[in-house]
């Protein structure tokens, strides 16, 4: 199909379609002559992996790591995993303390030398932010966090599909991130919930 | 303080300060001549919460919503939830079926009534994104997330301060937003870890 039909196809003006072109998280499609090329299902389906993800927030730069990965994904899970969260998790580049974070780390049964350095850093990142804001997280509360969380990626762990590798790279990569969105929306619903549960309106 | 002094004691720049005040998420220092004013300690942690909320990724109409909730709090810890949550949850424009989010929240044993309707379109919002991207959560892995978000929820609920509605607010607030990134960088390294035991390096 041409450019025009590609955008007709997946609802992606063609302009923002020339832009990911330039950017290269798209490719080329086939020459068919000097001022046209043709496009494919592969077009299709990759136009929504990006608008999926720049709909998540994730930007530009981001998107071209997570299409590396997506176009060349490590040898085992274990990296897939690693590679994909390091894609689109911000390095961080002020000088952090990083003992909080990995106590944190250790309280979760993990070590923070299995962890990518960016992942490290982003939980470090983060209790600085709450620290300058001068919230602390009530010790039972931090303690649901990581059970919640522990539990709920290893229900994630065990339905990464086994069936081919590309199910694989497709479900960890946009797993990662897309959910995001979700797990937030669904915390305050459930904050919502659990407030109208103990604070009955009158 | 003079305004130099309030950004040496908190570290942002005289610039950015003046920024707030005209944005009025900051409130005017005290008169002491024409062209000086004073500033103090309600200035000093004021900053400390943009700045939190800031780099939480909350804009600044974000931000300005939040320290409205902040200077005239609700009535009752579930009318402050619902603001504070609705004050960063981006308004949803388009058109969303809403009925996949309210089956959802019925899970959580809620009532999509009970929720606001920014939180409502978020979860809804979500799930749409999902299926642009032609991704679906396994079954399992969202009983996993709907219970885990329910445990944390009443957590930190159960942790709500009494002592002062100052502090309810704050914590409620606060918690809610910068609590994210956390969060999500949790998240992140407890499935490092998950994976880490399911796939062992060679």
């Amino acid at each position: 199909m041409r450019i025009s039909e590609l955008s007709v196809a997946t609802g992606v003006p063609v302009a923002t379609i020339k832009f990911y072109l330039r950017e290269k998280v798209l490719t080329e499609g086939r020459r068919a002559s000097a001022t046209q090329a043709e496009y494919d299902d592969h077009h299709v389906a990759r136009l929504g992996v990006i608008r999926a993800l720049v709909d998540a927030g994730v930007g530009i730069a981001g998107v071209r790591r997570m299409v590396a990965v997506l176009d060349d994904p490590p040898a085992t899970p274990y990296e897939l995993l690693g590679a994909a969260n390091a894609a689109v998790t911000p390095s961080v580049d002020v000088a952090l303390d990083l003992a909080p974070a990995h106590e944190l780390i250790a309280r979760m049964g993990a070590d923070a030398s299995e962890c990518y350095p960016e992942q490290v850093a982003a939980v470090a990142a983060a209790l600085a932010t709450l620290d300058r804001a001068g919230f602390t997280v009530p010790a039972p509360v931090l303690t649901a966090y990581l059970e919640g969380l522990q539990t709920m990626a290893e229900a994630e762990l065990s339905a990464t599909p086994t069936d081919s590798a590309d199910a694989a790279v497709r479900y960890v990569v946009l797993g990662t991130v897309l959910v995001e969105p979700l797990l937030l929306a669904l915390r305050r619903v459930a904050e919502q919930a659990a407030a109208a549960r103990r604070f009955p309106a009158a």
